[in-house]
């Protein structure tokens, strides 16, 4: 049995008790150590509250060893009862679909232990949740790499008067660019070109040999604040001529939302953009029409600046 | 202190530690009995079980005791810790937004607790939540009565290739067409065409007397099946020229989300309209354009038929 445990946003005590009993019936706990894990404040000390109050040793579980030795995970789950706990909800921001279409494949028993996540949390702030339109991604911008693709779907949200979620991007245990260059884009460019020869394949996988070696390097996790995804936004909008959205257009700011000490700002993106909203997790939403009880509510968060 | 707690989609397993610590701590426990209950089984017996759980006897809130008593809550938040329980999260389908506002007015300190709610529980068959658009709700038709401005949000989605989560209505003491007949419809229609004198004055005042006494009836809850929902939809797509769905499109039946006895089934409007989903509460979601990884996910919920 496999259960896909949803932990919630804020800290530890935010399982449910059904999720506290499927943990406590589990022979091995593993936890995804991929996405929002900075509200759970998992250093070691976080994890050993996670620890006490489950009664169960955990294995972080990073995005590599879940690529990787799923096969194993699952393999464990065909035998005994296996948690994977996930922070939010099991199938919210970030999806775990994958595992679950494995582990079905292998004729294992899969239960969801659903929770909270930031998709239903944001209806904190006021705005109804039905009258958002498609959620869209805020990618980290590189001098060379600036996808855009969010700005036709946040237009398409305003055009018709809804309201969007930005997500905004985290980068945990990122292969650093140098490692990136020499195992992946310099080899993908040669393949590409033709080039590849007898003396490229040798020298390929002796650099291969000793990159799995553990010459692997990461970048520190970064995790884009409101203020970078404005500064972007802004950005973006620049290139077209009939803009979705100005720096004048409302918008609410979340952080570390669903935790004790969440921070929650409404105001224009012009004001967001000089609001401190301290540790991640970030996330914004551009409004769209908004309706009298839905401003009555927002003016509780209005920025006062 | 005005805690509102949400309680999850299953029974009463699925509150928060922190939502369980929240109402233990509470002198009042109110819980909201005008949406969806039926998961939680709340006859007198399924309240017995929340009580017996939380250790607190539970006020259960229609809407009109909301509407008319808030002040009354809310003045007992005013000077104690009390609970308001909520199926799913707060913020979830329906809103207690109007609820928070009053209290903030007040001065009231007011707690939210975060819990799952249909909005993300649908991930679990396998449709990424970020690829859904605007959620609608599709009210029961009557004879006279057949609003369908679901249908525009529904074209809009699929133009764009989202999925549409669709919200069935559910019809907890609504007050009988009788009721409204004889004190809202009739008397209504005698002002607009300007009938009304000293006679008809005198007569709406008896009425209205003997109407607050107490007899005021109610329809017996009606919450919308699967079935009817797919019957109304396919009703509303024959009057557009450029329909937006089919009997052919691929939909996904979710009936008792979250609760140990789910039902899911995928298959077109035809054939969902076969399946007999039992028990409420029912919800549908209609697809846009789906993934690889999205159809192997439906496989696993596929209608045999």
């Amino acid at each position: 049995m496999l259960y896909i445990i949803g932990l919630g946003l804020g800290d530890e005590r935010d399982i449910t008790m059904r999720g506290l009993e499927a943990v406590k019936s589990c022979e091995k706990v593993y936890m995804e150590a991929y996405t929002s894990l900075l509200s759970f404040g998992l250093d070691s000390h976080g994890l050993s509250n996670l620890e006490k109050l489950y009664g169960k040793s955990i294995t972080l579980a990073d995005r590599e060893m879940v690529e990787e030795k799923a096969h194993h995970i699952l393999e464990e789950a065909r035998h005994s009862h296996v948690a994977f706990l996930v922070v939010g909800d099991p199938f919210g921001a970030t999806t775990h679909t994958d595992l679950v279409v494995r582990a079905k494949k292998m004729g294992i028993h899969v239960q969801i232990v659903h929770n909270a996540s930031v998709l239903n949390a944001i209806g904190i702030c006021g705005l109804q949740l039905y009258r958002y339109g498609q959620t869209v991604s805020i990618p980290f911008f590189t001098d060379s790499w600036r996808p855009d693709s969010f700005y036709e779907k946040i237009h398409s949200n305003r055009t018709m008067g809804l309201h969007t979620l930005c997500l905004l991007d985290i980068r945990v245990k990122e292969p650093t660019l140098e490692s990136l260059a020499r195992f992946g884009l310099v080899w993908f460019g040669l393949v590409w070109f033709g080039l590849l020869n007898f003396f490229l394949l040798v020298l390929f996988i002796v650099d291969a040999f000793f990159f799995f070696r553990g010459r692997k390097t990461y970048e520190p996790p970064r995790y884009m604040t409101i203020n970078t995804a404005i500064e972007q936004l802004l950005e973006v909008v620049q290139e077209h001529q009939q803009p979705a959205y100005t720096e004048d257009t409302q918008c609410v700011g979340f952080a570390r939302l669903g935790s004790d000490d969440q921070t929650i700002v409404a105001g224009t993106m012009r004001q967001l953009q000089m609001v401190d909203f301290g540790a991640p997790l970030h996330c914004l939403v551009i409004t769209g029409n908004t309706h009298p009880l839905e401003e009555e509510m927002l003016e509780f968060y209005r920025c006062r600046t």
